[in-house]
């Protein structure tokens, strides 16, 4: 039973709210519902005073953007939420509080240990116990590589993770994707720029303000995403740990995470060196992820044929190549994997939690 | 003794040919030598027949390109060679059958038993045990690293290496660089890139030509460097191994490297995973690492600060930051590093080889 009080195996389905709807995140979940099977008596829209009243399509339908009030959540059975970490505790709880099964993107309920952490393909069981009436999406970066390790994981046991990511501006929405333009914009048509000390970080910090990223990402990398929890790690590093240990149900699994911000518009990608407990052949594993449904293999070394962010923009699946093995480490895996991080990495994932929610609630 | 039967020690000193000295390493080469102790009677340059004639200042002598014959080597004492892989064996064999010294930056020498591959500051006394009359010079991503792990493995001894590299377009020298201008003003302009399946690569392809890069390195990443070498591991990946081992003389240490192309005009860049045979503590990695004449410490995460390839573009050392330690691996640390690729990574260590056979020859 969701929502309230209906009973949808008695014919009504139930309704969706989105929340945060007109930002990066909300829009490819717009995007995406149209491609589902409706699970949806209908759909409505909330998002900051800037955007109400604006007017969506959904499916087929528009739709029209109501402010975020109490009053938004009368007959919401099922909320999907995109908004600033800073206010999403509030009205995740509001809504909750409500009877609304409340499914949240930011990272403030992710290590809840009464907030189940939810994938679809990897623990879609998960999403029946919520004591508190709130599922947390896990961050794009751990679900670029989640499918893939929970395939090889129910073959071979994990034990041993080393993960640099290569992180998309629009890890930070809308924001980060105008901020890395805006560097370009400034950069373009100086041929001998990036040959000299600094020279992009002086001319951008000089032509831009503030920027949300900690340094210059245009011709750049930024090997530091979040901010410092201790012992030098960021957020995004810790978060890379203690979700995967969660979603894998694998809480002594060890984690290494350098995460880096690359001048990409969108897509997330990441370098994995798994090891695992048992010996694993690169076929067998080949074999495993290319019978897995949301992977895709991109595998060719003598076309050459791999796997880049680009490429992969607005994909549902995830696409891992360049999986290899060194000679002398038998248990263990390297591979290379891209995915979108607002597709999946955000908005699919959620609809598809909503749906598990909807179909949980059909089935009595 | 080096060269034509000169006696350094009795006042004359040795010539100094430059072969390839117009190229993207080359001219490097011509902006250190001045930077540097006067180890030379005369510096020579050799180019392809197109750049014969033209002049280079080097300190402050003119010098004019002359063609790259037998001849040229007349008078040479040593030379330093960046020219393409395809004719770097005969020309550099050539040389040396004449008694010349050299030292060459192709991958052809590389991991032969009889050419020593040198890094002044880790294994400066190879550089006497060349029973061919060659030296090889380290590939620039090994160079990025080097000198950290030689630092740390003289502390707590290095076993176990995982590396992803973030390599610069100028690893392809000027052909690498153009490109990637090229690419980024194609898609210069247009803030909706990067956000549909395969655009980058569509307008790419379709505006320009065959590509030095194996897909398109603008708004992307590309993990695939150089080419296929048997078991889906490229031959840039096969050099990490290959030459970390060598140049640290651990014939048996366990190398993992996926290296990716990213789209940053100049320096190379490393997330580095390594393991010690003893328990490292991360302020006594950070000491030692302070403590290296070519390496520059670059971390706090409070600030925050930390390396990106950009600010150390031009510079010698090497810099290194996001020095950590995940709490349940005391053997472990995680560590990025920046350097400039051409200058340290290609031309500086050439010049500092040469700088040393001088030396040799000088002391008798």
């Amino acid at each position: 039973m969701i929502g309230h009080g209906q009973d949808p195996t008695g014919g009504g389905r139930p309704t969706l709210g989105i929340v945060g709807a007109t930002g990066a995140v909300g829009r490819v979940v717009l995007d995406v519902l149209p491609t589902r099977d409706t699970h949806w008596d209908g759909v409505r829209l909330a998002a900051g005073a800037e955007d109400v009243g604006a007017v969506r399509r959904v499916g087929g339908t528009d739709v029209s953007v109501e402010a975020l009030t109490e009053d938004f959540f009368d007959g919401v059975d099922v909320a999907i939420f995109d908004i600033p970490p800073a206010i999403a505790r509030d009205w995740v709880e509001l809504a909750a509080a409500r009877g609304v099964v409340a499914i949240d993107n930011s990272t403030v309920f992710r290590t809840d240990p009464d907030v189940p952490l939810v994938v679809p393909e990897v623990n879609p069981r998960r999403v029946a116990d919520r004591p508190r009436g709130i599922i947390a999406n896990p961050g794009a970066t751990v679900m670029t590589m989640i499918d893939v390790l929970a395939v090889l994981h129910a073959g071979w046991e994990l034990e041993d993770l080393v993960v640099t990511t290569l992180q998309a501006a629009s890890g930070l929405g809308r924001a980060g994707m105008n901020r890395l333009h805006d560097e370009l914009d400034v950069v373009h048509g100086d041929r001998d720029l990036g040959t000299r000390p600094g020279d992009v970080r002086r001319l951008i910090e000089n032509e831009l303000g503030e920027s949300v990223f900690p340094a210059p990402l245009a011709l750049n990398v930024v090997p530091f995403v979040g901010h410092h929890v201790g012992d030098g790690w960021t957020s995004e590093e810790r978060k890379v740990r203690d979700e995967t240990r969660k979603i894998l149900d694998l809480p002594d699994l060890t984690v290494s995470a350098t995460c880096i911000r690359v001048p990409v518009v969108s897509s997330h990608s990441v370098s994995l060196h798994a090891t695992f407990g048992r010996r694993v052949k690169v076929e067998d594993a080949r074999q495993a992820l290319v019978e897995a449904p949301a992977v895709v293999v991109l595998d060719d070394p003598d076309e050459p044929e791999f796997p880049t962010p680009n490429d992969v923009v607005g994909a549902d699946p995830r696409f891992v190549g360049r999986i290899r093995q060194a000679p002398d480490e038998p248990t263990t895996l390297d591979l290379f994997i891209s995915g979108d991080n607002l597709r999946k990495g955000a908005a699919l994932n959620m609809v598809q939690t909503a749906e598990l929610v909807a179909q949980e609630s059909a089935r009595g």
